[in-house]
């Protein structure tokens, strides 16, 4: 910096919600950031087809268009952001604009996750940089530090809460005591749910941000593909009810862990101790835990998502990236991971929910089962019966087991005559 | 970085506690920074004069010596960590070698704060850069969040447990209802307290933690002359006992704010509420919340010391300055100060602890001083007397008032002929 002043071009591809936060804050903090970083930012062309959205944020029409090569033959736009969401046309656009030499700033968490490696070949060959960090958990710098704060360190787990959607659900149902899909509802009334949940109720969305954060802390590619993935949908509010019992909360948590070189990697509802810091985060606020080998536990919380918090990521990374000359690059991207590089088989304990006859001998049984595969139970919590139907609710907790185990003996345990249903298996964490 | 590595010579100033670990880590983390980073790292000198700590280390005897002119004339060296503490010779070694155009990296926190200005001058006439991570709060990257991930934002409030020794007595305190001393005595047998404990009970260390992320934050020196203090000392394990019948817990808190365009700071024993997230911050660990005006409440949890951790933000710099050609400069840092940029009669909420003689008419001579003074109360606890001598404790909890209110108000208390003692005030955060 040293005095003079970088000159520094950005288009925004997109000012919708994100990128209309984009745009007020690079406004607003432009003199900040001229004599604080010595970056004199400023936007020299939108792509938009919605006339409205950039009336709304006052721009100059003279720079709107909706033609990526405007952008693309602009030399003085040194700096992309882009604010599409999905893949296409976002893919193509943003290579062309790292072919073409510029930085490229994303919160497209899709994409990111999907198409890393592509991104990153044109960012190396264009000599730009790729930047990400408002495509996990907002503005919530856990992409700033797993690159630029963690270098020191061999990381060896990840777990968090990184979808705010699953985290307000969840919150709520163990509030009010409603059942999932009352808190869907809710959720969808206030804004905090699409009307399509699926990306977060089953899990993409933190299988996204898992994927990303799980490669930059072990600097080998977790894809997706590899993340074992269940959502919150057949969570019960019994379950949430006896979570409480045992001093248990109930999270969507994202969680993967380096195990002797292999990953292992999973999203899916867990129960936590109610005095896990984790478990505090309410609402739509998202928290990461890391454990490195030497700075042992850190832990980020925030909000998860926002026009603003995620427009601060965004002008964040526009910053930086105009800063450093020297982008960071990502050598293990494109490294060929196969099966054996992952673990399938985990290991947890797990809180297994069913309802069974009530009459002697059944529990017997059960335990016989667990027994034979090797699990062994902790904890059992077996109420009177509230009805004349004779069938009464059986909760388990084991110790730590597998997948494997648990899944065969859940298997067997169903087959048996006295028992009527396996209605859930929650895994449950340290 | 683009397939190129570069190559860097470090220097370490000492190693002891936490320079023997950033030697451990550097040679333990190599090969991969080397990899991830494109930065081959190796140590080129170290400045020791205790044979014995550098032999444990197992460094080669040829690199060690005491005279700093082998730092300074190798240019093969371009970042020294120091790790002597104190101000001198840490001062003028560290401008000697800024002024050569080395890198400094130090957790040498009173001196960054009492010497930020000629440090940064130093840095930018010699052209290399200051960085200090390890200088607040360990391995958590509270620093390089403030440097490099808050750009977007104006932060509007710091609010930290940025001191381990002194949480971990409040925290022993609350669990064991020990007294102040006892907490003390374990502390310092268990090595979290030094023998003289001064300097983190009475909130010094805490204070120039505050003074340098409060600079960072507000871009405004905030010298540690301006910044309120009180320590630990004369807490009672009565207050805390009082604390949890009304679902507070005591910390010693840095909190800074800026409020139109001036600066307040402190550092004080605080009651915050049972469920507000740094009330779970236990024992040695260290949380720092901020408030951006466009991220929301951010919060950085971890452990706030120790040879690994701090070692960590140690050799995490180093990479930084390594990788980053265009050093991060403070172009504030010579602007002068004056007290009309801070405020001292700040507001909060009081605790207020006094011993009374039990008869009638006290209450309401107590309650008029407050009123008189503008201190509306929110609660009252006076307890039966547990003995013959007619003396009672009475605690009051007031709605938000001022410094310059509660002191004349409690002055005038105490002159009242049934106050037997004003026991102890301690402000209440939201």
């Amino acid at each position: 910096m040293d005095g003079e002043k970088i000159k520094v071009g950005a288009a925004l591809l997109g000012v919708g919600v994100v990128g209309g936060g984009t745009y007020k804050i690079i406004t607003e903090q432009r003199e900040k950031i001229k004599k604080i970083y010595g970056v004199d930012l400023t936007v020299r062309h939108i792509l938009e087809r919605d006339k409205s959205k950039t009336d709304a944020l006052g721009v100059d029409p003279s720079i709107v268009s909706t033609d990526i090569e405007n952008v693309l033959n602009d030399d003085g736009i040194q700096v992309v952001a882009e604010f599409f969401g999905g893949t296409e046309p976002a893919k193509t656009f943003l290579i062309k604009c790292l072919m073409k030499g510029k930085s490229v700033v994303t919160s497209n968490k899709e994409l990111v996750c999907k198409h890393f490696a592509e991104l990153e070949d044109a960012a190396r060959i264009g000599g730009g940089g790729l930047y990400f960090e408002a495509s996990c958990v907002g503005g919530v710098p856990i992409v700033r530090t797993l690159t630029d704060a963690m270098q020191a360190n061999d990381i060896r787990e990840i777990k968090g809460i990184i979808n705010g959607t699953t985290n307000y659900i969840l919150s709520r149902m163990a509030n009010d005591g409603t059942d999932y899909a009352d808190a869907l509802k809710t959720a969808q009334k206030l804004g905090y749910a699409e009307a399509d949940p699926t990306a977060d109720t089953e899990g993409y969305d933190a299988a996204y941000k898992l994927s990303i954060l799980s490669s930059l802390a072990y600097n080998k590619r977790v894809p997706i593909d590899k993340i074992f993935r269940e959502g919150i949908n057949n969570v019960a509010a019994e379950d949430i009810n006896f979570g409480k019992e045992f001093g248990m909360t109930l999270k969507l948590l994202g969680i993967s862990k380096s195990i002797g070189g292999k990953i292992e990697a999973r999203v899916h509802p867990a129960f936590i101790g109610d005095n896990h810091p984790l478990a505090s985060v309410k609402g739509s606020f998202n928290a990461v835990y890391l454990k490195g080998n030497n700075v042992g536990d850190i832990m980020l919380y925030g909000r998860g998502a926002g026009d603003l918090p995620t427009g601060s990521a965004i002008v964040s990374d526009m910053v930086f990236a105009s800063v450093n000359t020297r982008h960071r690059r990502y050598p293990f991207i494109n490294e060929t991971v196969s099966d054996g590089d992952f673990i399938s088989n985990f290991s947890s304990k797990y809180y297994i929910r069913m309802k069974v006859t009530d009459k002697a001998g059944t529990l017997s049984k059960i335990s016989g089962i667990f027994g034979r595969f090797g699990v062994s139970i902790t904890t059992v919590l077996q109420k009177p019966p509230t009805d004349e139907s004779g069938i009464v609710s059986i909760i388990f907790i084991t110790h730590i087991t597998n997948e494997n185990a648990i899944s065969e003996a859940v298997k067997a345990i169903k087959d048996l005559e006295s028992v009527a249903e396996i209605s859930n298996v929650i895994r449950v964490e340290e």
